[in-house]
């Protein structure tokens, strides 16, 4: 049964959008999940499993352009749209070529590095795509610590595509039998993962991004986007880097 | 088609709590419809339909007690508790009382009349609630603006049974031919609807605030408030207080 506790399990907990992060229920022990499916965080998954060795998650455009000074390799975009001075843009397929593998990227985006910005305050914070999910779940049962979903959203909207993400996941923890869940918004994301779960790609088509990415051609990247278990990382923050702690 | 542009047509975008108000993309030519269904615009609803007069709603305890110093009658609460200098609270069931027809209302609640305060730039402001589903959807037909659906939620997180009479709405007016949507929540709204339609009051048991009543032993006004059509009313906001616009 939905809503029920387990005796002193940790719970999971949704917020669709970052600006509803400060108005979560759960505030102590508590590992933050972020997500951005379209396609920040899918592509930091893709990056790591492709080798990469670090990458340093910045928010501001100001930022990455210093480091580009310094010589970093620097992805940095807003609204779907390259920065002129950035090595290339979000697209997971950037993460994947030869030439990153080995290297640090230095990682700027529209939602989702500000969402990682946000949660500076949890025990930790992980990075959550499709192509992740079940080492991810694992992880996070290793783990045993309360669950905050944090959806990047777009621009503080509601998205499908991260609360489907956020509905996985939460599937996946009550079905270990080892959480409890308290969260409306967690409840209604596992119903429409389940509607969608049978024909994702079809499902894909009501997201108002998948028709944002279209009219700017970028929309190349839906089939990788929606693949799961692809990725066998588990990215994680450690003192402003991300790093891949799931060992192969 | 869903997301598909009518030329022309009017737009409806859902907000599932008050903080995603002030990131809405509809911003001219709209209709605000106020929801908070465990209870307060359903016991909006059910007074209108009882002859209430009218509704002054208030967002503070303050003027509450202000208006009750001058002899109105005044409904009040906080966290599904009703004030000491109240006459009554939120329940549905005291707004159905024969000495309340002909009246006038004082009502001050947690959520509710909160979003009534926050949505006063739009056009107009009507309420919903699963009671009035239908007539709501025919004077928002007749009105052929944007439409806002504000959902009150709990203490700014989301909540199924608003977000269920959300996707309701969307469902009607979409169905309608007549309105436009490029709004996910709304998209997702209705997908949680169609899910719980056709077992609203059992699907009605995932919801945590229904679990919150319980406890308080405020249960009891389950049925009436997932009982749709049962209100011909329309309450709409007219300087500052709510009358009913439905012409029997």
């Amino acid at each position: 049964m939905i809503q029920a506790a387990i005796p002193n399990a940790p719970t999971i907990e949704v917020c669709f959008t970052p600006v509803l992060y400060s108005h979560r229920l759960t505030t102590e022990n508590y590992v933050v999940v972020i997500v951005d499916i379209l396609r920040a965080t899918t592509a930091i998954c893709s990056a790591f499993q492709n080798g990469v060795e670090k990458i340093i998650p910045v928010a501001s455009i100001d930022e990455a352009h210093k480091y580009k000074a310094k010589g970093f390799l620097v992805a940095a975009e807003r609204d779907g749209k390259v920065l002129d001075f950035a090595d290339f843009g979000n697209s997971p397929f950037n993460f994947i070529k030869d030439e990153v593998k080995g290297k640090t990227i230095v990682y700027s985006t529209t939602n989702g590095t500000q969402a990682i910005e946000m949660a500076k305050d949890a025990e930790s914070i992980a990075i959550g795509a499709f192509s992740n999910l079940s080492v991810l779940t694992n992880y996070l049962l290793r783990k045993n610590k309360n669950v905050v979903v944090l959806c990047a959203g777009w621009k503080n909207k509601f998205n499908l595509e991260d609360s489907l993400f956020a509905g996985a996941l939460t599937a996946k923890l009550l079905m270990s039998g080892k959480f409890s869940c308290f969260c409306d918004a967690a409840i209604g994301a596992m119903d429409l993962w389940s509607n969608a779960k049978t024909n994702l790609l079809g499902y894909i088509e009501k997201c108002s991004h998948r028709h944002r990415l279209k009219k700017l051609g970028l929309d190349d990247v839906l089939e990788h986007c929606f693949t799961i278990d692809a990725a066998s990382v588990v990215p994680v923050l450690k003192e402003k880097e991300l790093i891949n702690v799931q060992t192969r």
